[in-house]
């Protein structure tokens, strides 16, 4: 199923932008009067018949909406620092995407190896994969971070806070964790390969964060980010 | 952690390839009288120490071993149809490997799109992950077969056996058939973008599978067997 994509909705009439109309009226040769499916990144899937064919901007009039399109119950935040290898991000970014996620946050911390990173290769990916899992919400990606600017920010939110990380102490597993709460906001914070230093984790602590451990396998940063998005996927399975 | 891998055990002795021994001699400067790690790739970890640098065929004296090193308490055999781009086949081996697999089979089903399968590069990921992840057993990679084949070759097999496809009919969640389980085998089937075909899923039936469904989420075929991974991995969590 072609989805195409497009914020840019004026009453009943929705105009795609310069690369959609391409992919749409060049490579798919749609004329006026064809049906098509247009998303609106924030959960409507738009059933549009094309009025206006120019490659350059196409334009289309709304006929159905069908909000919270391949929606799920539940909003997750993951925010996981940037590995060495900028494709295992991009490999965890498309996968959380097809399983459910809302929000992507890379969060650079004490030990994480890659300190510059780039979202812009992140959003065509997570538009890529919303439209190939026929979801209508596009998960955003914020700008990159510190981890502890990140914690800070979370300190006011009544979402389940978690913290995975690999040391000694007290943690339970995410799991038990998730069960426990009763709400349905998640926020999710994975470390980089050289895990979180200890001060992360006590300012996560004061901040309201719980720590958890993923199990008895070591993973590897997005391989732990995907098996988190997982487990809120599992939650309600 | 460096990891070496062998097989080649005579009594006391191991004695690593000509890829292992370059490595473990040319790239890491090992000399005889240090201590190195080697698994054997069926779950024990050997502490050595090098008797012999020689970078075309090192040798080691066994002094210690730890069986059933990063080991998981269960059995799990994923029989996954290969996806047309060989990179998505790869990542979800390696991740496979990383949350906890026995044995993945390649096998072609009625809709697939790749009929050829090449098990040489996944069993160089397979090993590559089991050292990356502490564990002393490397995933076996089956020479592929068809979907009907593979069925009735589980015919007699105790384990659960769970064939997961999109169609309508008859189908529980994994979840649910997973904690419905006594046992510690697992057989899980997951077919290619085209879904099985109707025969296909029969036969399975026939054969003791229990069709599942994976969740709301429409995922990629190798997203599919990950998250099959990962929901045998939660049900010991």
């Amino acid at each position: 199923m072609e989805i195409f994509f497009s914020k840019d909705i004026d009453g009943n009439v929705v105009r795609l932008g310069a690369e959609e109309s391409a992919h749409c009226v060049r490579v798919l040769r749609h004329r006026a009067g064809d049906d098509i499916y247009v998303i609106d990144g924030e959960g409507t899937l738009m059933r549009c018949r094309l009025i206006g064919d120019s490659p350059k901007g196409a334009e289309a009039e709304i006929e159905e909406r069908t909000p919270d399109w391949g929606g799920h119950p539940y909003e997750l935040t993951l925010a996981v620092c940037p590995t060495k290898n900028n494709d295992r991000y991009a490999w965890f970014a498309e996968k959380a995407a097809e399983v459910g996620v809302d929000e992507i946050v890379p969060v650079i911390g004490d030990h994480s190896e890659r300190k510059v990173f780039k979202t812009e290769r992140l959003e065509r990916i997570l538009l890529s994969a919303a439209k190939q899992s026929l979801k209508g919400k596009v998960p955003e990606v914020r700008e990159p971070l510190g981890v502890k600017e990140f914690i800070k920010s979370c300190k006011d939110s009544d979402a389940l806070k978690l913290i995975a990380h690999c040391m000694e102490g007290e943690r339970i597993s995410v799991k038990e964790a998730l069960e426990r709460f009763d709400g349905s906001s998640y926020i999710i914070l994975i470390g980089p390969e050289g895990d979180f230093s200890l001060e992360e984790v006590a300012l996560a602590v004061d901040c309201g964060f719980l720590p958890v451990h993923l199990g008895e396998s070591r993973l590897r940063t997005e391989t732990a980010a995907v098996t988190a998005a997982e487990a809120v996927y599992f939650k309600y399975l």
